[in-house]
């Protein structure tokens, strides 16, 4: 089991994939993959084992029972250089190793996040926080980017200058902007990796993180391919209904037509099929 | 805001709550309540706090868009007298804080976990972790807990034979059965303990395990409501669809019916109301 | 033991502490104290427990092994305003629940932490991380405040005609620096509490952060003064030596007058003093 | 650096190596060695890096400064088989990801701890948790060997009337010792890895879990093997002392030919040696 060779994975290690203007995400080592997912789960069954003999079948069973911990099998570890707002936001995910560079001992470099013109919009009002979709004129755009660059530049002027007094680097750097970039070192397990991307690939998070998570997205897949299947199909494009939504929906459904023959249409068969006709019957009770 | 009062928790305060055969769940002190939660999601918004002004409707927002941070600002701490093999289960919750009874320090009391007759049931044949629903005669229950019953009180002979031989207590307890009670103080924040009690108050969760969750359910509902009623709602009797079982869903569902003004009926309005409608639209696309 | 009374704790709940130009720390709930640490720990001596019958000398027992469990059981809950370039040193510590003020939904205030003249000091030589102890000319103080002053202003004033022209709040913000004060509710366990002050009153850790440190200090000080005590014994002020550095020392250490007697006089009494004559003792072999 | 080769670790993948009667700890996979921890370190230098050019020296800073977070970079996973009673020491350490075997799922084997004769001994005078070393009887050896081969027998032996009987496991194995092996995949960083294996080799952890700790370091010392020494020369083999400790020792030190020159002989060069002396020379003030 140790060290399979993954060749879809290997081939991107340590390459540096492009995130907004001078960001990027690099993979720098993983251990395991699908098969040590399904390795972890069947410890837990020991003689047991044998039914259950069918490594997606399995897989996917526990993404969709949330039995969580053979994903944390997986470890990835990512090379990161991104604006310290989106740091800010990234960093509120606890349960992951981090080694970032440190402005107390090393001297920033002249790197901002500049937004492309295009993704420059005004407040949305009906989400308070994020932006709206709307387009804004060209030259509200050009207006906007010239402060963000003159402002970013004055700033690392007067860093330089007090560096070049000799003032010491923890306090030069304080008035540095938030779009300065940093990096990092980000360690992480698959099942909380998944998390992560799971709130931040959501449309409500900000774009400039989302554009990070997406990107990681795509290394996953390629590292446990089959986890990566199971993750879209029951989470990220599942959704949740409380109590009082299921009742309405259980007064609407038409469930005559929906057989477990019909179901195999739709690719649902087997347990799963079985577990999703449990679900409906107990909604129309 | 510090030390509300709560006169429906504090009554409660050191009563032991009696699980199984002899155990227990006490509630020794506990932090903050539904207010906590409300004013630690408050922080996050500052100025802009105004428009949201019902502490109730933030909170189900909180909880609706799993928006958790809050309701770890709300603190229990539980003293609980459990058997061993409920305990391995427990302590696989990992976001907690434990002191358990040492029995490299301590004799261990004559106690053991004995199931009531009725609950003694046999293998289930779908479920392969659980039990049968079926009744099993009353020969066969009074066979199995004469059995348990003796090896108990061989075991707890030998034990403090050994005991009395002088041997380290650290050894005399290794031939302790997993039946045997142990204790601990177990402290926790609301959100990790409404997770924990999610998975144990399962109707796949041991039985023994569901009594303390249970127990536990209680009294959280009666240091912070409305946070457990907005768990109940969305996430307990809540459900997940997959993609693939939305797609059956939107395919069978008549939607015409349901307007914002036939939601009131079941007391979906507001943002949540117009949340709903938007998840089924998005359904049908 | 819940809801144990104690006063010099609770006069000073939500009393804003102010830390640096603007920032302050307000001690927002707690729950437990000496006693519950004590209690904790208790339930592992189980009956065992007659013989450690002083809670001070357990609790200096519990902290000089390391035994660190009970002090997890007590709970502190505070409010801070503090700059971004501390938030993020102090967010490195994840062993605490956090909400914090989002730039997303809330427009930020107009203040900065501006350091007091004495403060401004040249980069240190042998500390690759910290600040010269030198005092620098009242001129280059000025000259410095000044141009932090001024950038301070012109971002505030640029923040603000980017709201004017009402682009998003999430954009606007990312090139506010550093400086910018935020806020949070942090809540954490007295043992990782202690853990962050260990880092963060040392001198290594940047001034800034130490204030904070420091006024926690002084909260922990009234809600578990002989945990406080015995971390100050023997974590604060105590030191480590590394094998090569113990066997310089047992060369040089004249032992002969080192006896329980003569330790009475530092107040090395019991136990305390036979551990230390046993380690002692391991030195010169 | 991803997937550096290091055939001293790779060697013994998946090589069971043997602890107790019948138990064993097997490397099944690692991430990264001594190289990722000065890798992660530098990302927090920076340009700044260029001082600090040997490896073994920056990896001896971090960890005799306790920057603990490089050490994070290095992930092992395990599979353990270890009875229960070990078991449950174990897991309380609780920055690891786990899965083991369930006796709801599957069925025991017959398979129980049996100390060696010489590993029963009477219970200490002065170690409340611990063995004496003092010898017994080969009489009571066998007398205590043969009530634990015994009852175990028994249990078994119920255990398997009871599945016979088609008892659901989950209740058929409430009275199995904790002295039954169970297993477990178990991965963890390489920092915390130290910190339990720092405390269960010490001497005070119960005999049966410091063989698996051992064992453990042998295979550390492999993947990492200056992060290994630096543990043993800093941590493992150092001492603290507190602060009325290093007053006595103070009063006591004859500090005249600890020199730079002096500490030369005992390896203890450049920065080290600075910082020995510094600490020294704070505790004659």
């Amino acid at each position: 089991m140790a060290h399979v060779t993954n060749p879809k994975a290997e081939e991107i290690l340590d390459k540096e994939f492009k995130c907004l203007n001078a960001g990027f995400v690099r993979l720098v080592d993983f251990m395991g993959g699908d098969e040590s997912i399904v390795q972890a789960a069947r410890v837990s069954y020991g003689k047991g084992t044998k039914s259950v003999n069918e490594d997606r079948i399995l897989l996917r069973y526990l993404m969709r029972h949330m039995h969580t911990t053979p994903f944390e099998m997986v470890e990835l570890k990512f090379h990161v250089k991104l604006p310290i707002f989106v740091a800010r936001q990234w960093i509120r995910h606890r349960t992951a190793n981090v080694n970032e560079l440190s402005g107390r001992y090393s001297i920033m470099k002249d790197e901002f996040y500049v937004p492309s013109a295009d993704t420059i919009k005004r407040q949305s009002i009906n989400n308070k926080q994020g932006r709206s979709d709307e387009e804004i004129s060209p030259e509200l755009q050009q207006k906007i980017l010239s402060i963000l660059l003159q402002d970013q530049q004055t700033s690392y002027n007067h860093y330089e200058e007090l560096l070049n007094d000799n003032i010491a680097r923890e306090l030069a750097r304080v008035n540095l902007p938030l779009s300065l970039y940093t990096e990092w070192y980000w360690k992480i397990d698959l099942h909380n990796l998944l998390h992560f991307l799971h709130l931040r690939m959501d449309k409500h998070a900000q774009f400039e993180i989302r554009i990070y998570a997406e990107t990681m997205g795509e290394i996953v897949k390629r590292i446990a391919p089959m986890a990566w299947e199971a993750f879209e199909d029951y989470v990220f494009y599942g959704e949740r209904f409380s109590k009082a939504e299921l009742k309405v929906i259980a007064d609407h459904l038409d469930m005559q037509k929906i057989t477990k023959e019909y179901l195999e249409k739709f690719n649902l068969k087997g347990l799963e099929a079985e577990e999703f006709l449990e679900k409906l019957n107990k909604l129309k009770k």
